[in-house]
C-alpha cells in the first residue's frame, strides 16, 4: 500500500492501513510530515517515484486535481500494471479526465470519495464512494475496508463525485427538516418540556417510514409511473398548509414549507394531485412543469 | 374496545383490534357501515352512548374535532371513569381543549396522531404518538400496541399534533433533498446507467450517517454549544457551492441549495462559521440572524 499526500485526510488513512496490518508506504511533497505514522511502521520514502514503486496499489489524497497531475505526470511510466485509488476531492469531470489518463499510462483507476472526516476513517458506519475499474475495486475492495464501508458504483469514474454531490444534497436536506422540526417543538414547547434530544429520539425512530417512503418511490421514478395510493399529493398538500400554517404561528421562517408547497403546487396544477411524492422529480428538473 | 367512526382510518383500527383478539365494540353516524367487521366478530351498536357503555377504552376517529365534541357532549355522562383515546386529525388548540374538557368529565384523555395511511395500520414499523394522561398510556398499552409502535410524547395533549408537524417538516425536507439527488443522478446520468433504484440502495445507507449528524446535533442545540469540529459551517458553506453549481450545470431546480447556502451564508455571517451545522437553528426561527 503506497499513500501518496500526508494531509490530515492523508495521514488518517496511511494510520488505517497500518492499524489493519497492511505495510504502507508513505510520501509528502514537503517531507518529514510522517513522524507519527513511522512509529506505526511506514516506510516514508523521499520522492514520489519510489512510493508508487513499493506497491501495486496506490491511494491519492492531494489538495486538488491539478496537485494529482503534478505529481503523476512526472512519473506516468511507473504506474504500469498499478491501481490509482484518488481520493482527492473534486468534479466529475476532473475524475474522468484523470481515469482516462491513469488508463493511458496502463494502470487501473478508481476515483473515490470519502463520506466522513477523517476523525470517521476506519468507521464501518461510514461510507467511502469508488468509481471506475469494476476489476480495480474486486482486487482491492479487501485493502479499502480498512478506510470504511467500501460502495462500488460503476465504471465511469465520474459517478463517485457525482453521488457526493447527491448524497450531500440528501443530508441537507433532511438537516434542514430536523432543525425545522426542531424548532417548532421549541417554540411552541409547552413549558420548554421538550428537549430537541427528545424530539430527535422519536424522529430517528420515524426515519424508517421516511426510508421506507423513499424506497417504494424510486421504482416509480424508474417507470415514470408514480401512483398516489393512500397518500396523494392532494393530501401532501393539506398538510403542508398545516405545516405552513404552525410555522407562521410558532415564528419559525418559512423557506421549507414554501419550498415543498411551491413544488406540490406546480405538480398538482399541472393535473398529478392524485400522483404520489415522487412525480415531483419532474418539477424538480428545471425543464419540468 | 370501542371504536367510534367508521370511516376508512376507523375501520383499519376496529380492524386491527379485532386482529388482535380484542373484543370490539363499533358505533357510526351513519349506521350499516361495520358490514366486515361484524362478520369479524364486531358489535356494531346504533348509539354512541351504547358505544361507549361497552368498553371502558374508547377510541374516537371522526373527520374533524367539531365531530368528535357532536358526538361526545350529548353523551358526557357515560365518561366518567373511561379512557378516551382521540386519533381524529387536529391542530394543538383542539387537542388541549378536548383534553381540558374530557378531563372535566371524569375521564383519562390521549391525543393521538397515526403516522401512516390505513395499509399501514397494525405494522409496528410505523409510529402512532400519543399525548395526555401517562397513566391512561400506561394502562392502554397494551391495547393500543395492536394498531402499530406507541410512541408517548408527554402529559400535554397538544404534544402529538405539534410531532406530526414537526416530523412531517423532516419527512418532506429528506424526501425533497432526496429528489433532488435523484434528478442530479439522472440529469447527469452517463448514458442513464444509474438508475433512482440504484442510487437510493446508497442514499438508504448513507441515512445512518445522516442520522448520527443528527443524534450528535440535538445536545447541541439543548445545550446551545455548537462545536463544529471538523464539519464546520464553513466547510458546509464551501461543498453547498458545488451543489449549487452542480444543479446549475445539470438543469436542476436550485430551490433546496439556494435554500440552505442562505441560511448558512447568514450563520457564518454572525461569525458563527466555526460551528456545526446545528447552529442554523437560531436562524431558522424567524427571530434569528
Amino acid at each position: 500500500m503506497t499513500v501518496l499526500g500526508l494531509g490530515p485526510m492523508g495521514t488518517t488513512l496511511a494510520k488505517a492501513f497500518l492499524t489493519a496490518g497492511h505495510r504502507t508506504t508513505v510520501w509528502n511533497r514537503t517531507p518529514g510530515r510522517a513522524g507519527n505514522l513511522a512509529v506505526r511502521g511506514a516506510a516514508e520514502v523521499a520522492l514520489a517515484a519510489e512510493a508508487v514503486d513499493a506497491s501495486p496499489l496506490v491511494v491519492v489524497c492531494l489538495a486538488t486535481y491539478e496537485a494529482v497531475h503534478e505529481v503523476l505526470v512526472p512519473i506516468a511510466d511507473q504506474l504500469v500494471g498499478r491501481t490509482v485509488v484518488n481520493l482527492t476531492s473534486g468534479s466529475p469531470v476532473h475524475a474522468r479526465e484523470t481515469a482516462a489518463w491513469v488508463e493511458r499510462q496502463g494502470a487501473d483507476y478508481l476515483d473515490g470519495v470519502i463520506m466522513t472526516v477523517p476523525s470517521g476513517i476506519g468507521n464501518q458506519d461510514f461510507l467511502l464512494l469508488y468509481a471506475g475499474s469494476q476489476a480495480a475495486f474486486d482486487g482491492s475492495r479487501g485493502i479499502l475496508v480498512a478506510l470504511g464501508h467500501p460502495v462500488y458504483l460503476g465504471a465511469d469514474a465520474a459517478l463517485a463525485s457525482v453521488y457526493d454531490t447527491a448524497l450531500l444534497s440528501l443530508m441537507w436536506g433532511t438537516l434542514t427538516g430536523w432543525l425545522h422540526g426542531v424548532a417548532l417543538i421549541g417554540a411552541d414547547g409547552p413549558g420548554g418540556n421538550v428537549t430537541a434530544t427528545t424530539y430527535t429520539t422519536v424522529a430517528d425512530r420515524w426515519m424508517k417510514t421516511v426510508r421506507a417512503f423513499m424506497r417504494s418511490y424510486a421504482p416509480q421514478v424508474d417507470s415514470g409511473q408514480y401512483p398516489g395510493g393512500e397518500f396523494t399529493l392532494e393530501l401532501h398538500q393539506k398538510t403542508m398548509d398545516i405545516l405552513a400554517h404552525a410555522s407562521e404561528l410558532r415564528g419559525v421562517a418559512s423557506g421549507l414549507p414554501e419550498l415543498v408547497k411551491e413544488l406540490t403546487g406546480r405538480a398538482i396544477a399541472a393535473g398529478h394531485g392524485n400522483d404520489s411524492y415522487a412525480r415531483l422529480v419532474e418539477f424538480i428538473r428545471r425543464d419540468g412543469g
